[in-house]
């Protein structure tokens, strides 16, 4: 494996997908640079050039020590949160961020595509949308049976962890206060579902990503609360 | 690197989510038991075994040499398209399905996100909801846009365009044959973009995936017609 290089990270608190990132770089041990948006949507006009999409999470890789708002053409520019989890695991391969073993390696992707094709659709159906419960919580029972009875989603902490711990634990923190497109009866039905023996796996999962020290670390529950709170991200209906 | 073992592969000819892993499956030059369901969405019960999801495809791996309706406890039973392309390469090292380079891995990884979440939706709509034509243009913009001036993906034949090929080859058969759901105006409006020279780049990068060998290879474009023609896969307005 050749030497680590420069790593200069674009970020935003409120932003999951960023988080997934921060989670890689920190569980591996990372020395990186954090340039972190305010909590908007838009973009000044030289992101552009890290990411011709622009969107966050993305990292500049290599290249000279330069200003992160004056970004070098000789690093490598690469975006797209699972792409970037990936990366890490890549570069730090003794970091456990991914076992080995290429059937392990294969349930952690494999789990991380049952959350992006069958949680994420209801969940913004049902938080961003205000379009109902019964899908989510159906998915979440899909997505809890696939868990081993105890510990993480392959047994040990790895990438599958870091890519739904930011949404999970971002759901339950806007459950207890409120936050989302959701009626109020909605609301009361998933507060009392996750809150059921049916959901107990499901909570304990969430427990442990949120209890896990690279998750503590950067976790602010008011600054959240707050950033959620105030954008009209969610459309009521 | 350990031997690789017995792989038993379930898939559909319609699937383009098959379509991926046995496209990763030829190009590796693995040897491979393929097990064919027939065009419904119903999956027998002893399929559940294997995905407790029901969806295809999904690849029993290692085991004893039993019968695929009869899958043994013995074999690890992995499910998620993107998951399996992964996992072929990790047991494949020398197929070239990933390169080595962490930065060209994450280029190739980035590419199938792009599509994942810019193209993936409005296709959908287009295609499958007859919602109108321009989401979908202006996104495979943004992904030509990511396309280096000739070649593939990342330049070499990868899982990045392993990933995309399955899609982009159905969408513009279907384009040719009038199938989905969009209306006439807009089927001819698609037709007319993708013949200008706006998408000049975007038709070559799609007609080098499908002359690629591995794709030839499984690829009979009289059984896609039909085959999409017939099922009421695609909601008219
Ligand atoms: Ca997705």
């Amino acid at each position: 494996m050749s030497t680590v290089q420069r790593i200069q990270f674009y970020t935003a608190p409120y932003s999951p997908y960023s988080h997934r990132v921060r989670l890689a770089l920190d569980e591996a041990g990372a020395d990186y640079l954090a340039y972190e948006f305010p909590n908007t949507r838009t973009k000044p006009d030289w992101y552009y050039q890290i990411n011709p999409r622009g969107r966050i999470p993305s990292i500049a890789y290599g290249g000279p020590d330069v200003p992160p708002e004056e970004p070098s053409p000789e690093s490598a520019k690469l975006t797209e949160s699972l792409a970037l989890i990936e990366f890490i695991a890549d570069i730090f391969p003794d970091s456990g961020l991914l076992p080995k073993d290429p059937i392990l390696r294969a349930k952690a992707r494999g789990f991380i595509q049952i959350y992006d094709s069958w949680i994420q659709p209801p969940y913004k159906s049902a938080f961003f949308l205000g379009e109902g419960t019964e899908p989510i919580l159906q998915a979440i029972e899909k997505l809890q049976a696939a868990l081993p009875p105890t510990g993480f989603a392959i047994g040990q902490y790895s990438i599958a962890d870091i890519a739904v711990a930011p949404f999970f634990v971002r759901m339950l923190l806007f459950l207890r206060h409120g936050i989302g497109a959701y009626s109020q009866a909605d609301g009361d039905r998933l507060r009392e579902a996750f809150a059921s023996e049916k959901f107990a796996r499901f909570r304990q999962y969430v427990q442990d990503l949120e209890s896990r020290p690279s998750f503590q670390k950067n976790w602010d529950e008011a600054q959240q609360v707050e950033l959620w709170k105030s954008p009209p991200k969610f459309r009521k209906e």
